[in-house]
């Protein structure tokens, strides 16, 4: 099965001006992977609807599934929806639904910053969640989410069952030995098994190991035959634990 | 006077995996912002050639400053060095210099991967700081920093002067309204001052405020005026408190 690949557009100048850090990447970096989907790229750009549309087109085109973080308030820093449109060459329109869903939630005069709120690219899905309130808009392979951190992730743990592929398996390997001493075995064992994602991290100062490895595949098998050739290249002596 | 603007590169699978997350950028955002340099892009991506080569290419010609975090141990998968050579269209040879440094710090036999440590693009610059023993790699206008955020960062704030610029003024609003309804009055403030970072940040569930605002400007004069517009703009009624 090819893997399921994903893309992070993150958009904000908050977090380009060091002024937010985001939470949102890393998160669904996290949630990504325990959904077997393969995240390729991450970019963080600020809230400009030609620098939004450019990339919304790359990513469209790219990646199977794409996320976007940020930019969808009321507010006139807020042209992710018009940044995506542009990139799909679509146009803006008011959702009929997310109009009468506005209107019925504001009491009293809906103002023009509320009805904003409505806006999607033409052809756009609104995919509902019981428990969301507002739901998340879809244009082709492009997910819509805010900023917030806090209702991000409750729509993008609601949007899970949609996206997810085969898990990977990973094996851990701690040694007490530094990089320069290993680089070798890894070296064999990435001749041996060149599809292993093989990953070697450094921890300065820890008394507990020197490095971190990581052996992982979506094929079980491989990543144990793999985990066992490389413990057998390390030999004990360098190997502090296994998980 | 033209801002100064910067791009980063984040090279590691093992960011894009969720197994760690970046805390170099966030940094390097944060003191950018206090040198006065723009920010306007940043790149997470894998540890593959033709991808650094590509964005080091890219982030070469459109920003002033550019600066890579991550790939550049004695490993397999450290190929940042190899990718920014293919970027910018040089050989990756063996630096003198480094390689002393290296012969002169191991004790004993010297391996191919304590070597690789000793690669640069050809015509790389090596920036020397007293306290830093390995020197920082600056090629044209790219900086290669190490992933590891502790010597990352100490020698990111070493290299601050390098690239310092004018500050930013910032004066901050908060609000007790929400965005939808104070928009139209940040639209008021935008058309009477297009130069104007005007940020607008809710938080949600918080007792103190609904929304941070933030006014900015290199030109103070410039900020202040627009802080008091927009100070007159929300009148006294919305405003918790400003800073």
């Amino acid at each position: 099965m090819a893997d399921l690949t994903a893309g992070i557009i993150v958009i904000g100048n908050e977090i380009l001006s060091g002024k937010v850090t985001d939470s949102n990447s890393p998160f669904m970096a996290q949630k990504l992977r325990e959904h077997g989907v393969e995240l390729r790229r991450v970019v963080t750009i600020p809230d400009e609807i030609d620098l939004i549309a450019r990339e919304a087109r790359e990513f469209h085109e790219q990646f199977d599934h794409v996320f976007t973080s940020g930019g969808v308030g009321p507010t006139h820093d807020d042209v992710t929806i018009e940044g995506i449109a542009r990139g799909l060459g679509r146009r803006v329109i008011r959702h009929p639904r997310l109009e009468e869903g506005i209107r019925g939630f504001v009491k009293g005069e809906v103002n023009e910053a509320q009805l904003k709120m409505a806006e999607v690219p033409e052809g756009a899905v609104l995919v509902e969640d019981g428990n969301l309130g507002f739901p998340t808009i879809l244009i082709e392979n492009i997910f819509v989410l805010p900023g917030i951190p806090e209702i991000l992730r409750r729509k993008f743990d609601a949007l899970g069952p949609r996206f997810a592929s085969e898990p990977y398996h990973l094996k851990v390997i701690y040694t007490r030995w530094n990089e320069s001493a290993i680089a070798a075995m890894l070296n064999q064992t990435m001749l041996e098994f060149p599809e292993l994602l093989l990953g070697s991290y450094p921890k300065i100062d820890n008394p507990d190991y020197r490095v971190k490895l990581t052996i992982e595949s979506k094929d079980e098998g491989y990543a144990q035959r793999a985990f066992k050739r490389l413990l057998g290249l390390l030999t004990e002596e360098a190997i502090v634990r296994t998980e």
